[in-house]
C-alpha cells in the first residue's frame, strides 16, 4: 500500500482534473476516466459491479465544477449535473501517470538453487485446520510457484483433497487426479520409469492447468528424486546472456500434441509468452510433445539455438532444487512458471505418485480473502 | 489436406536438405530440423511421445549422405551414422517455407446478423445416442463458437449431462452449476432481472473458461431473450474501420475483477488478445467487472474511443443473432470468442437457466478423435 497522501492542489484544466499531491507527485485525470469511475448507487451495484455503461459516456464529458476536502474530491458534470465524489486515497492509488503505474506492476520474486536451504513447505495438520497456516502456505506457492506440504495421510485421493482446501480440481482426459507409477504399455512417458527433464505439464492443452499437485503414496526406488526449477528465474537468466535467444522464443509458438486411444489435444504458445507490456507471464516447455517447429526458414536455426541454450539454462545447477518425496509429502506447482521434473528409478521397488490439476484463479482468491481476515 | 506431392530432386547444400516437387514448390529443411523430427523407434517411443532430446542434438549436425525412394527420404548422419526416414508426404505437410506455412494457420470463420436465418443446433436425443451427430454439433460450435441443443430433458443438472458428452466441467466459485435467476441480494447483476449487454463471462478469472452453456429450465417472463455476437467478426470490423483503436484494444491489458463475501478474482486481458503472430485469439469483454483503466496519459482518452467504438459495433444490428430460449433449449459458446446477452424481464413470471462452464481442450479433442472414424 502506498502511503496516504494529502491533495496539495486542485484545478481544471481542459478535460483534465490537475492534483498536486503533499509529496510532490502530480496527477492528471482525464474527464472520461473519472466520469467512469464514478462510485455513486446509480452508477455501481451493491455488489460492486459497474451499472454504467462506459461505451455510452458522452464522448466529450466535462466537468463543470471541481472541488475538495475531507479526503474527497467532488465533480459536479457539465452535461447532466451528476455528481461523483472520489476518496483521495482512492485516486492516488489509481494514478495512471508512468511513474506510478510502474510502481503496481507486479515484479516476480525469483529464485535459483539457494531455495534448496530453505524449501517453501508447511504441514498438512496446520493448513487443513488453522486459516493463517493456510494464508502462509497459499502465499509462499504464490510468492514462489513452489511449495512443499508434509505429513499429508498416505491414502488414495488425499491430493484432490488438498487441492479443495484452496479451490477445485480441473478434470481433464486423466481424471480428476490420476496414478503416477511405472505401467505395461504406457501412453505417457510419466507412466515408465524413465527420467523426465524439467517441464510443464500438458502445453498441448489450452488453458493449460496453472497448477499441479503430485503426493506420494510410497517411494522405494532407487531414484525417482524431484526436480523443481523457476522458470522465470531461468528466462531472466536467458534475457541477459542472449537476448535475441529470448526474442526467438517470446515470437515463434510452438504446437504441442498428446494422442492416444481416446484423446487427441493440441494447442500452441510460444516457450515464453509474454503480454501485450512485454512482461513474461508464462513457461511452456516440455520436450515430449512439441510439433515439429513452424519458424521462418531463415531463424529456424536460430531458433534451434535459443532453445539450446534455454534448456542448458534450464538443466544447470545454478537453477535446480532437488528432494525426494516421501510417503505423504506432496509438492505443488504454478505450472505455468516452474518446470518440474524426475530422475529415473529402478524396477524394484515401489514409487507411487498420485496428482491432480487445479488452477491459479481460485488459490489467489482463496488467499485475498484469508488476507482480509489475516493480514499480519 | 493437400494433395499428395512427388518430389523431382533431393540434393544437399550444406547444412540444409533442398526439395524440388512436382508441383513447382521448393522446400529447404534444415539438419537441425530433420534431426530432430527423426522418428525412428529409438528417438520416439511407441505412444508417440519424443524419447530424442532436442536440445542434445549437436548444434553442427550435418547430412552424410541423402537419398530417396518409394514416398520415403533418407538420412544418413555425419556424426554418429544414426538413420533417418522420412515419408514424402509427412515432410511436404510440415515445410517451413513462408507459402506452406502461411496455408496451414487456421482462419476463423467469422459470421454476422445473417447466421440468424440458419442458427447452428442439433437435438439433444441425437447427439447423446448417435456419435456422427455429435461429431456435427462439435464441428458447428467449433466452427461458429456458438450452437443450440434443443430437447434437452428439463430437469436440474442436465446442463452438465451435455458438458460431459464432449468434456469435462470447470467447477468454480460459481458450483459446478449454477442457476441463473432474479433473486434477494444478488451478488451478481446476472442474477436480477436487467439486461445484460453482450459480455463474455469471467474475465476475472484467469484461466478464464473457454466454454460456457446455459441451458433453460423455465421461461414465462416476459422480455429475456438472448443475444449472441461473434467478437472475432466485431474486431475485424473494428480493424477495418478504427485500426489505431485495434491497436489500443490488443495493447493495453484491462484489469477484470469480482468479489463477494467468499471470494476476489482478479485477472487481467486486453480487451482483444493477440498471439506472437499478431492473430486474434481472444476476446475478453465485460463492461460490469472492469478495474479503472490503466492506460499510459497521453493515450487515455483514445482508449477511450476505441473501447466505445468496439461496444458500438457489439451493439450494431449487423452483428447481432437473437433468439429466446423455451425450455429444455441449450446453447453454448467459445467464451474467449462468441459474447452473450439478454434483454431485461419482468418480475412476473419465471426465468430460470442453469449453465456451467467447460474448456475447449477436450471438446476439441473429442471431435478429433471422432473425425478419425466418422470422417464424412
Amino acid at each position: 500500500m502506498l502511503p496516504a497522501q494529502e491533495m496539495t492542489r486542485v484545478r481544471l484544466a481542459g478535460r483534465e482534473v490537475l492534483v498536486d499531491w503533499a509529496d510532490g507527485h502530480n496527477s492528471a485525470f482525464h474527464a472520461l476516466w473519472l466520469r467512469d469511475n464514478c462510485d455513486c448507487a446509480e452508477c455501481r451495484h451493491a455488489s460492486g459491479q459497474r451499472l454504467l455503461d462506459t461505451s455510452r459516456i458522452p464522448a466529450d464529458i466535462a466537468p463543470a465544477a471541481v472541488s475538495s476536502g475531507s479526503g474527497r474530491l467532488e465533480i459536479e458534470w457539465a452535461n447532466d449535473g451528476h455528481r461523483s465524489t472520489y476518496a483521495v486515497g482512492w485516486l492516488r492509488g489509481h494514478c495512471y501517470a508512468e511513474s506510478e503505474r510502474a510502481k503496481r506492476r507486479p515484479r516476480p520474486s525469483l529464485w535459483g538453487a539457494e531455495l534448496q536451504a530453505n524449501l517453501p513447505s508447511a504441514t498438512h495438520a496446520a493448513v487443513a485446520t488453522d486459516e493463517e497456516a493456510l494464508r502462509d502456505w497459499l502465499t509462499a506457492i504464490d510468492r514462489h510457484g513452489f511449495a512443499l506440504l508434509r505429513g499429508v495421510p498416505v491414502a488414495p485421493g488425499e491430493v484432490t483433497r488438498v487441492a479443495e482446501l484452496f479451490g477445485y480440481v480441473r478434470e481433464t482426459n486423466y481424471g480428476r487426479l490420476f496414478d503416477v507409477r511405472a505401467v505395461v504399455n504406457p501412453n505417457n512417458l510419466a507412466y515408465t520409469g524413465l527420467g523426465l527433464g524439467a517441464h510443464t505439464d500438458n502445453p498441448y492443452r489450452d488453458p493449460t492447468p496453472s497448477l499441479q499437485l503430485l503426493h506420494c503414496l510410497s517411494s522405494s526406488t532407487s531414484g525417482g528424486e524431484n526436480t523443481v526449477v523457476d522458470g522465470f528465474r531461468v528466462a531472466a537468466a536467458l534475457h541477459s546472456a542472449n537476448p535475441r535467444g529470448y526474442d526467438l522464443l517470446t515470437r515463434h509458438p510452438v504446437r504441442f500434441r498428446f494422442q492416444d486411444e481416446d484423446t487427441d489435444l493440441t494447442a500452441e504458445f510460444p516457450i515464453l509468452a509474454l503480454n501485450p507490456l512485454g512482461e513474461l507471464v508464462a513457461v511452456h516447455y516440455n520436450n515430449r510433445s512439441p510439433e515439429p517447429f513452424d519458424v521462418p526458414p531463415d531463424e529456424m536455426e536460430l531458433f534451434y539455438g535459443a532453445y539450446r541454450h534455454f534448456v542448458t539454462l534450464l538443466e544447470s545447477d545454478a537453477f535446480q532444487v532437488r528432494f525426494k518425496l516421501e510417503p505423504g509429502d506432496l509438492f505443488i506447482v504454478d505450472n505455468l512458471r516452474v518446470l518440474h521434473g524426475r530422475t529415473g528409478f529402478s524396477a524394484a521397488g515401489q514409487r507411487h505418485l498420485q496428482g491432480c490439476y487445479a488452477d491459479r484463479d481460485s488459490l489467489r482468491s482463496r488467499l485475498a480473502v484469508l488476507n482480509r481476515t489475516h493480514r499480519g
